[in-house]
Formats: C-alpha cells, sequence, structure tokens
C-alpha cells in the first residue's frame, strides 16, 4: 500500500447527542485545530472514557458494526450511559464524507464521562489520513512484557477493567516505551499466571501447522474485531482456527505469528524476544486483504 | 468545619510555559465555562498526563513542595518532560489569589503529553470550592478490593507505572462504583500477594496500640503527602511510626484506620468490609488540625 500524505486536514464531528435526551444538531463538524473540550471533562481529569480506532480502507470503514458493539459494552464496563450507536453511525459516515478520499484513513470514535456535575457524556469522531504502515506490514520486533495481573481477574474483579478499551491508557504506552528501550517495535504482554495475551493496541494471532489460535477474550483480553474478520478468511481458506491460551514457549516455537489492528492491520512478528518467527509475506497479504475489505 | 458554598466561580489558569522553551506568557487565566483542549490532546486520546490534588485551608495550599515533587516524580515515570516546578508554585499562587477567600479550596495541577505531534505538554491549575467533606470526616464505610498485581511489580515492571499519579484513573474510579454497589463509600485495596496498600485516591493509616503504620511506597503505592505530615504530627506527640506492609487481618484487628488525602484529609474507617473499627474523633481532629496546618 502506497504511501500516504500526513498533511491532509482532518475531520472532527461532535456528538453531543450520543447520551440520549435533547442535544440539537445530534452532531455537527467543528474545528479540530480548536479547543473543544473543558478542562473539567472527566477524560481529561480521570482517563474516563471508552474508545474505538476503525480502519477506513477506499472509503469503507470495516467492522463497524462491531466496533460500535465494543464501544457500547466498554462503556457499560464502566457505567456510561449506553450509547446512541446509529447516531454514532451516522456521524462516522458524516466524518469519512467531509475527508479527503485517501485509501488508508484512520477513524477514532471516542466518548466520555463529560464535564464533572453534568451528567452527559462527550463524544466526538476524529478522522485523519492513517499513518504509514507499510514497514510495519512487513514485520515488527516484539518483547513481551508482564501485564502483572492474572487471566482469571475478568470473572474475579471486573473493577480492574480488564478487557474494556478505556481512555486511560497511559500503561499502554509505557508498555510501548519499554519495548523501544529494549530495541523492539511492540509489545505482547504476558500474564502473572504465564499466559500469552494481546498487545498495547493488538490481538495475538499464532499458526501452528494449519491452525491459527487467537488468546480467548475470557482471560481478560479486547475482543478483537480484525482478528474476526481474518479468522472467518482463513477458515474460508480451510485453514482451522481456535481461541484458546498460549504460553510464551508456544509462540516462540510457532509456526508465525502477528499483532492485529484495525488500522495497521496483521503485522507479523519477526523477532520476538531473542528468537526469529517465521514470516510469511504472502499469507500477511492474504489476512490483510480480508482485513481491509479488499480481499 | 462548616459547610462551604459549593457555586463560587471556579478559578483556571493555563500554564504553556510548563515544559519550558518559549511559551509567552507562561501562564495565563482563562475561563473554565469554555473549551480549552483540542481533542487530540493526548490527555483526550489516551489519558497521557499526571497530576495533584492539593488542600488550600484559609488560602495556605499545603505541601507545596511535597506535591510538586511528586508530580515531577510522576511525570518521570511515564517520560515527560520535566516540569517547570517554579513556573507550576507561581501559577498555583495565582490561582489562590484570584479565587474567593473560603475556608477551603482544591486546587488540582495537572499536565499532559500535550497535542498529538506538537511535543509540548499541556498543563493547567483548576482551584475550585472544596467539597463539603464534613461527614466524610466523622467516618466511612470501607471495602477490600483486590487490585490484581503484586507488591513486587514497581521494582520488576515499571511500565505498569504503580506509584505514578496519572490521569488513567478509570480503574480508581471503577473500584470507587463498586464500594458504592456494596454500601461502602471508599475502597482498601489489597495486593494479589495479600497485602494492603492503598486507596484509590488516598493513603492507609492503621493504629495498632501507640503505633501509627502506613504501607511503604516500594509496594507500589503513592508516596503521601497528607500522611506525611500526619505522621511527623503524631510523632511530635510522643506516638511511635512505621512503615510495613499489613494484612487485612492486620487492620481488621487495628486499633483504627485511615484513608488520609490532601483535599479530604484524613477519614476514620468506621466499617472495614463486615468489620465495625474503633473511631476515635479527637485523634482524627487532631490529624486533620496537622493535615490543614491549622493544628
Amino acid at each position: 500500500m502506497a504511501h500516504q500524505q500526513a498533511d491532509l486536514e482532518p475531520v472532527l464531528i461532535m456528538v453531543p447527542g450520543v447520551g440520549g435526551g435533547q442535544a440539537e444538531p445530534r452532531f455537527h463538524q467543528a474545528d479540530p485545530a480548536r479547543a473543544q473540550l473543558l478542562v473539567t471533562d472527566l477524560v481529561a481529569t480521570r482517563g474516563e472514557g471508552v474508545f474505538e480506532t476503525l480502519g477506513v480502507f477506499d472509503g469503507v470503514a470495516m467492522n463497524v458494526g462491531p466496533h460500535l458493539q465494543r464501544l457500547a459494552r466498554s462503556a457499560a464496563m464502566i457505567d456510561l450511559p449506553a450509547p446512541d450507536l446509529d447516531l454514532l453511525a451516522s456521524a462516522l459516515d458524516a466524518a469519512i464524507a467531509a475527508h479527503t478520499a485517501v485509501p488508508e484513513l484512520t477513524a477514532r470514535i471516542m466518548m466520555t464521562r463529560g464535564v464533572e456535575g453534568a451528567d452527559a457524556p462527550t463524544a466526538w469522531i476524529h478522522a485523519r489520513t492513517a499513518e504509514d504502515y507499510s514497514a510495519a506490514r512487513r514485520g515488527m520486533r516484539v518483547v513481551m512484557l508482564d501485564r502483572g495481573i492474572p487471566t482469571t481477574v475478568a470473572g474475579t474483579s471486573p473493577w480492574l477493567l480488564a478487557g474494556a478499551k478505556t481512555l486511560s491508557y497511559a500503561g499502554n504506552l509505557a508498555a510501548l516505551r519499554e519495548a523501544r528501550r529494549r530495541d523492539a517495535e511492540d509489545v505482547l504482554y504476558v500474564s502473572s499466571d504465564g499466559w500469552c495475551l494481546e498487545g498495547p493496541t493488538s490481538t495475538l494471532l499464532v499458526r501452528r501447522g494449519n491452525t491459527f489460535t487467537t488468546t480467548p477474550t475470557e482471560a481478560g483480553v479486547l475482543p478483537g474485531t480484525t482478528v474476526a474478520t481474518v479468522l472467518t478468511a482463513l477458515e474460508q481458506d480451510g485453514r482451522t482456527t481456535s481461541r484458546e491460551l498460549m504460553r510464551p514457549q508456544d509462540v516462540l516455537d510457532s509456526d508465525g505469528a502477528w499483532l492485529l489492528s484495525s488500522g495497521r492491520l496483521a503485522v507479523p512478528i519477526t523477532r520476538l524476544d531473542d528468537r526469529e518467527l517465521p514470516v510469511d509475506a504472502e499469507l500477511t497479504a492474504r489476512m490483510n486483504a480480508a482485513a481491509s475489505g479488499r480481499g
């Protein structure tokens, strides 16, 4: 996929109607170069919000339904009001339509708890030309980092928000900085009970022979939208798929591993800690054709 | 302490000079009722920021130096630029001076990673009349909740940011909501290796006989500013103090326990899970006189 201009104007759509009630107009375009948020918005004072990042390929947003459903799931996990998903879908369409046509667009759907005391969520869609992911899609070096928590907390301790896509993301970015300090580009989290989980912004997919395995969401990981699309494509190709927990040694000894996300798509892991992993460029291209709706 | 009006105008001071460089003016008053933050500020897209909350009593901010030092420590833990602490202290003074005189003011010092791509932090001071904490200072019901991580992660896994006061605070608020579901008002976190840690927004202090004990910061808790003031006062009163890890049973069997923070001050725990704890109103008043600089 060709390099894209990064300086095209981003598009911002504010969605005051997201929580229902009487907001009028229910969404409107706004200037992303001007301040839009109060300092007392709970996203600014407490990281209280949820989000989704979508890949938009040749003007078509992938997996809109699953992303919106996951946003609603994350919102419920932090007791936000249920978002108006139809309204968000319309606002997303408006953002994509307002953006200059580009091969790859990244659209973020953001929803916060709103201004302190106001009891009405803040929401917006921000669409911009995607970064150039062509190098990443050839492969990345990844390190395994302890996530500190066991796979059981999603069941026992929901207040830890394992598997919720919240805007309290500082830990994920700290992990990515640690990866760079270790001469790597991304992270595979390992639970304190010794299972491979996910990346800070991605889902794990591992090939062993003809079988492709990802982490079950019960382990407290985010239910991946891109991995679901890719698994379906692999099944159509006659591959076997499964959702089960894997040990670090399983991934180190695998026939290939990927980190999947909506904008960057499937990125093969070229090196995991000190181990070189097999990379299959053709298979990666097949996954990414499916994940971008070009398959 | 008397009930205070909550509708006095809050004061906002933006501090564009916080990261050094050429920002001019280095801080200025702004309208908190108007939007001040871009949607691409990394605090809004990733919860990337650090903060401090100070209590200001009769116009005097308590523990300004320790709070600023802790802000710098948190900033370093997430690789933010070192904040200009003298500038922040001046901006804090300006915020307090601009606010109507009230007995208790809460001042927040906020610093984010700034707008995506801009490489300059965003910072502000927000001062407002404190909530009415008089009921809380008579006592609160507290439940113990699993924090999921062991006391060792601060040493082994710094990317988990244990002990950093970041704006990625959604988990702490989720824990407080869980407390309300359990008919309690606050939380005492317990580590996965079974030690009492701290509250989501407070420090633990436990009395056993004449000895007052708080959690050591090496366990991955925030170094409390208020507890330091209170421990000093207790030592002046001839009490013994210590910093050591305690088991839940130690606190349940104690002669009293408190959660300490800068605005709410020392709050006695009246009930921990199902156990009633002894409450000493006079001793609590002594702590709060010290913690508010009125001792």
